[in-house]
C-alpha cells in the first residue's frame, strides 16, 4: 500500500489507510493541533496539567503538548498517580514517565495512593464488591480533579482516544448513563468553581494512530496500560474491531459526530462534600465513601 | 432451553432467551401495549393509518393494533403502497395484505404509484444517479403523510423494528444527520399543520420477536420484506448480529435509551411546497423536484 499523501512506499497502517513515517506524523500532528484550535481546548496564558501512566496514548498526549506549548503560550506539567497497584503502576512505568518528562523538559508531579489514604484500591473493591476499575475511576476522577485545581492549573488534559470514547459511549448508553454520554467531548467545560476544565486532545486519533504515533517518535512506553482486570472483561474492543473492519474509518467518523452532539440533559446541582469539600452530587462524595468511612455509607 | 416465564420446554428462541409460544405471546402483546400505553402514541378518539407492505414487521403492528383498537377505543385502517416496483410490491405481497385485512376486518386503501405520477421509481433514480431505496424513501414518507392527512387520520403507524431503529441510528450517526436521529422515537409528535404525527408501536420488538409472532399467530408475510438492494448494500445486519452474540440484549437494550435521549437540535422552519403544497424545509419539496419536474431542479 501507498502513503495515502505523497504515494512513496507506506510503512504506517492505520483505520485511514498507509502513510510513509513523515506524513504520518505531519497528518497525526496536524489533527491533534487541529481539535485543540477548533475547541479552544488551549488558550494563551492556560495552565495544564497533563495525567500521564506511562502508556502510548497519555504520552503522545504529552508529547504533544510539550510541541504547543510555545506556539500557543501555555504552562505545562505532568502528573502520575502512583495508585499503589503493580498492575498498573510500578517503577517500570514511573521510570518511564520520569524519563518522558525529563527529555521534555516538563515538570512531573507525582502523587502516592499510599500517602494520602490508607486503605488501598483493591481493599475497597473488596469490601464493597464493585469492580476494581469502577474504584480505580473513582480515584483517578477524585485525584486528577483535586490536585490540578490545589496546585493552580485550570485545565486537565488526559491522553483519551477515538477508540476509549466509542467504548465509553456504547458501554454507559447502554447502561443508560445519558448525562455521562453529554461528557464525551473534546472539552468538557467547569461547571462548578471546583471543577477544572478537561480536555482530550487525542479525541480524534484511535490507539493504533497513538501507538503508531509513539513508535515513530521513539519514546519509551508500556504496551498495556490498562490493568487486565479491564482488558479481560471488555467484550467492546472485539466488537469495535469487527465493526472497522466492516465499515472503515467507523471510529473516527463516531467521534466526529459525537462532537456534534447536543443533549437536553437536566443540570445536576453540584455541591461539596461534607467530609472534604469537593464538588459532588451527593452529601458524601464517592472517594470518601469509600475511603475515609470504613467501607460503610 | 426452557421457557423463561414458566419453565417449560422453549419453543420459541428471541434475543432475550427462550419462551414456550402462549409465553411468547404474552411477552411480545404485552411489550408492545406498555410502549403504547407508555408514549401515548394512541388516545381513544384517534383515526389511526397503518402502513402495510405484507411483511412481517407491518402486519404485525396491523395485527395488534387491530387487538387494541377496541381496548382503546380508536379507529384503524391501512395502507398499501403499490410502488410500481416488483421486487417490492407484487400481486402475491398485495394478495397477502388484503388477505389480511380482511380477516381482521380492517379496511384496506391502496395507493398506485403509476396513477399519481407518470415516471416510475427506477427511471428518477437512474435520472438524478442515486440508489433506488433513497428516492423509495422519499415517495413513501411523502405520500404515507399526504393521504394519511387527506383522508382524515390523525395518526400513521409503521412496523418499524429495534433492528430497524438501530441500523437508521448509526447510518445516520456516521453521515452526520443528527436531526434524524432526534426523530427515532417511539412516536414523532406533528411539527406543522399539515405533518401527521407518526407512531411506531414495534420500536421495541426485533426482527426475530415480529418473525416469531407472526408465524405462530399463522398470518401469511412475504419474508423478504425489503427490496433486494437494500440488503445487498447493508453491511449493519451482519454487525448487529456481532454485536447482539457478544452482547445479549443489546438492540432492546439501545431502543429503550435512545427513548430517553433528548437532543438540542435547531428547529428547522418547514414550509408549504411552491408545486404540491406538502410540508417541505426547502423551496419545491423532493417528491416534487423528482416526479414533477422532468427529472431537474
Amino acid at each position: 500500500m501507498k502513503c495515502l499523501s505523497c504515494k512513496k512506499e507506506g510503512e504506517i497502517r492505520v483505520e485511514v489507510g498507509s502513510f510513509c513515517k513523515e506524513c504520518f506524523i505531519r497528518y497525526y500532528e496536524r489533527k491533534v493541533e487541529r481539535i485543540v484550535k477548533k475547541f479552544k481546548m488551549i488558550v494563551p496564558g492556560d495552565r495544564v496539567l497533563v495525567a500521564v501512566s506511562g502508556g502510548k496514548d497519555s504520552s503522545s498526549c504529552l508529547f504533544l503538548l510539550s510541541k504547543l506549548k510555545k506556539k500557543i503560550g501555555f504552562e505545562l506539567e505532568a502528573l502520575y498517580i502512583d495508585l499503589g497497584m503493580e498492575e498498573c503502576t510500578n517503577p517500570r512505568t514511573e521510570a518511564i514517565v520520569k524519563k518522558l518528562c525529563r527529555q521534555l523538559e516538563v515538570k512531573l508531579n507525582i502523587l502516592r495512593m499510599k500517602e494520602i489514604v490508607e486503605k488501598g484500591i483493591k481493599e475497597v473493591a473488596r469490601e464493597r464488591r464493585r469492580p476494581v476499575c469502577s474504584v480505580c475511576g473513582v480515584v483517578k476522577r477524585y485525584l486528577m480533579n483535586k490536585y490540578t485545581r490545589e496546585w493552580g492549573f485550570n485545565k486537565l488534559a488526559t491522553g483519551h482516544n477515538a477508540d476509549d470514547i466509542v467504548r465509553f459511549f456504547f458501554k454507559n448508553w447502554l447502561s443508560g448513563n445519558l448525562e455521562w454520554i453529554a461528557k464525551l467531548k473534546p472539552i468538557v467545560p467547569s461547571t462548578h468553581p471546583k471543577l477544572v476544565t478537561r480536555i482530550r486532545p487525542l479525541f480524534e486519533c484511535t490507539e493504533k494512530e497513538n501507538y503508531a504515533y509513539a513508535s515513530i517518535r521513539g519514546f519509551h512506553f508500556v504496551s498495556c496500560t490498562r490493568c487486565s482486570y479491564m482488558l479481560r472483561k471488555d467484550k467492546w474492543r472485539e466488537i469495535l474491531e469487527f465493526i472497522e473492519k466492516k465499515r472503515r474509518g467507523f471510529k473516527i467518523s463516531f467521534v466526529k459526530n459525537l462532537e456534534k452532539l447536543e443533549m437536553r440533559i437536566p443540570e445536576k446541582k453540584l455541591r461539596e462534600c461534607e467530609v472534604c469539600g469537593e464538588p459532588t452530587n451527593l452529601k458524601i462524595c464517592s472517594f470518601c465513601k469509600m475511603f475515609r468511612q470504613g467501607g460503610k455509607g
